[in-house]
């Protein structure tokens, strides 16, 4: 081996071509066949072996390293790409946006800030995604690598910008009175974890009943809040549900934005499922009243298909990030001139070093273009409320919540089965589908019983999957039934 | 156009292969000849033209996308991945590491969790690094987006092991006792942004000062948590910097693990710069005592140079990270069997939806192997160290700190500057030859004076590119003098 070589780079860089041609060739084949084959297999012992042991001493060369890993990766792969694949609530990506990853890569620039073509991308998506939302002029945001940053995010500018006192320096132990945030009991827990990362703590968080929709019940608020104010509290934050995880609830925006106006409370939006819907010609009335938020988290690996982790904190006056997160170092001064000018990415977040997601956002606007967008989020609203439909009008099947969007949740339902058999047949036979790689779909609990959840934020779903799922949903069911599985329940 | 097509695949695959192919092409064009031309341009107008303008709304093929994309931001990089980029403290990227981000989003996997082989890759890659950090059995970590990031999981960790109520319920307005966090007045101001984020604010962290070495003083620790306890404190947690960011400075790991178990402390520590000399045969010594941590924070795009953006948060014991952010939701039961099982990487942080960052990590270490990243590790320490004896032994130059590992602080100076025209004088080398696109080095404050900071994380980085850089900072020093510009300040 030759010791002197210290640098990272291919010895030849011919070979780096051809492996590089070879991996195109692999995502080419993989991807224009993800309709065949298993949604989902388990990891085998032969992908379990090549990624355990210590780190090597000495390195491979690159080829070989990449030839063990495609090769224990590809078969064990969630299988979210694949056009069964409908469990718990994830995009299904894009060639295009593999490519955009690779080339950020490529560009190197670190998103921290600076003045680089870099920055330029960012910024225009940040554009795009405040226009999307329906934010004015003077609003801003910043990219993330998920949803419950993005609602981290935004909770903290909340927090600090609606805070009496100084909270950057004299904490939240310096506040007259403690804070209290409302959100539906649909909420997602992260808006929990944010508020437990912030130090307020679960109880912080006041979760409103919801309505028959399961989207919060706007007129339980004000009382509420009252009550909070009554008993010494500082109510702050209403935070609206945009497409709630378990079943795509939407709350009635424009209500909660009257509320929070009303009582002089910040109003934020987790769009991380619904806020896209905004693309929608058909659909964007669903989250009317989303442009009325002081700040909304979105999510772009989701519903837009853009490869994992990004997402957006938006919000409606950019000056508020940027109070509540710019710091300055010593050894990172601005200066008005040179590599280190301009509007700094890392004064409006918690990371500083960040990479060039947004090219893969960028890259996506561009390819697909706002309108077929919009009509892919058409479609997949139309397929889970065929789906919906299907549930409500199959004898041996139930409808569990209304399906505003793309979320459908059923179960296989039988006269004579109690509760908690449906509970178990229903969770039986969504494994064995995940087992035999016929579908993923996930659960969830909705009135305490175990629904079935067809999330369809898959951009390569078409209808006859849904409805070959259904049938082997069906079908499933009665063969379990058949086979006496609800009777080993009734006797457990 | 085709309204009936919505999914986002390529309308021909062949058309991809191409196009991918092309761009293989352009990655070896482009970091082949990494070496020539400018360290950094500023953006054309072009540039920023590519990057501006509404949302489309019609798509474009993608290689048109990727030709105007690739066109625009290429010119403008930062310039990090430059054999002369030594600005703020960041990595220069791999080859390997762009295809791992591509390959990463062809798997496509969500690393929330799930038994899929790339969750394997990620615990793999843990394991790899609490070996490195030398934790024992029990110990766990979980990948960030950054260093930041990093420091926020930990911080957040120790907070609520350190509580004496459930803090996680109650918040922090619940403790008995304010808490209070130490760490050197050099610490990196992303553990100042954290505890703001957390809520306690920047007046819970008592900066400590340093001694000569620019290391936090130990001797001034127990003094400072015995007066904040007679004032009625918590003292919570010791925050050791490995490696800060304006000079390299290492505080003494084990005189800090010893103070933080004897006062019965959290100690955490700042890994993000240098707790990677770990992996250095011949400089692992200078981050002894690191194994001693409670937590630590790593970032792996910095001096391992793996693209954007990646960090580590490694814990000495396992479960108090997942005491700390384990959640549940009814959306996301974990099970038995199928694919949602197994330990979720959802639990040990704040992020759900998460990308295959972990790949890029693995992949460094397979093709590289410990014993060349430590290598390379060493051979940037004895460049720098070239820098500082330089500084030291120029008569138009002054060191203005210890060397102790990869970033060499330094001035232009002359007998009769002002430490005022010193400041001008340095920083307006500093720009101009980032402007000229010489090198990118970058600035700091020490001891309230200006000092150019020249941080060698950078692989490929050669010693001629040192010398040829320092002889450029001596001559333009010395034109500027002729040129008068010190009499300009002095006139100000």
């Amino acid at each position: 081996m030759d010791n002197s070589k210290t640098d990272f780079d291919p010895s030849n860089w011919e070979d780096f071509r051809t492996l590089g041609h070879r991996a195109v060739d692999d995502a080419v084949a993989r991807l224009s066949s993800i309709r065949e084959g298993a949604v989902w297999k388990a990891p085998t012992d032969a992908t379990s072996a090549a990624f355990s042991g210590p780190m090597p001493d000495d390195g491979l060369p690159l080829d070989q390293v990449y030839s063990d890993a495609v090769s224990a990766l590809f078969p064990a792969s969630m299988g979210n790409q694949n056009l069964r694949f409908w469990g718990w609530y994830m995009g299904a990506g894009t060639a295009g946006g593999a490519l955009a990853d690779f080339f950020a890569a490529v560009d190197g620039s670190n998103l921290g800030g600076g003045n680089t073509g870099a920055a330029k991308v960012e910024w225009q998506v940040i554009d795009w995604l405040t226009d999307m939302v329906g934010f004015p002029k003077g609003s801003g945001g910043i990219l993330t690598s998920s949803g419950s940053q993005a609602n981290l995010n935004c909770l903290v500018t909340a927090r600090n910008k609606m805070a009496s006192v100084d909270v950057r320096k004299v904490g939240i132990g310096g506040l007259p009175k403690p804070m209290r945030f409302y959100a539906s009991q649909e909420t997602h827990y992260c808006v929990a974890k944010a508020l437990e990362v912030m130090g307020h703590g679960t109880d912080a968080l006041r979760l409103v009943p919801v309505n028959e929709r399961l989207a919060m019940d706007p007129g339980a608020l004000p009382a509420m809040i009252a009550e909070d104010r009554a008993a010494g509290f500082e109510p702050v934050c209403v935070i609206g549900t945009a497409g709630a995880t378990s079943t795509g609830a939407i709350d009635d925006l424009v209500a909660l934005s009257k509320v929070a106006r009303d009582e002089g409370l910040w109003f934020h939006v987790d769009g991380c499922v619904g806020a896209v819907v905004k693309l929608s010609r058909q659909h964007s009335g669903l989250v009317g009243g989303l442009e009325a938020a002081d700040s909304v988290a979105l999510d772009l690996h989701k519903w837009l298909q853009v490869p994992f982790g990004v997402g957006a904190a938006v919000v409606r006056r950019k000056t508020d990030q940027s109070d509540t997160f710019a710091a300055h170092g010593d050894f990172l001064e601005m200066k008005p001139r040179g590599l280190i000018v301009g509007d700094f990415f890392g004064g409006y977040g918690i990371d500083l070093s960040r990479g060039l997601s947004a090219l893969k956002v960028w890259m996506t606007f561009k390819e697909q273009g706002r309108d077929k967008i919009g009509r892919m989020i058409d479609h997949t609203i139309e397929l889970a409320r065929g789906a919906a439909a299907r549930a409500e009008a199959e004898p041996q099947m139930e409808r569990m919540a209304p399906c505003p969007i793309n979320v459908a949740c059923f179960r296989f339902w039988g006269e004579s089965l109690s509760d908690a058999a449906l509970d178990a047949i229903n969770n039986e036979i969504m494994l064995q589908l995940q087992e035999d790689g016929s579908a993923v779909m996930s659960d969830t609990q909705i009135g305490g019983k175990v629904a079935i959840r067809m999330a369809i934020s898959n951009h390569r779903t078409v209808k006859s999957d849904v409805d070959a799922v259904l049938d082997l949903f069906i079908a499933r069911g009665q063969k379990l039934l058949a086979e006496g599985f609800a009777d080993g329940v009734a006797a457990e």
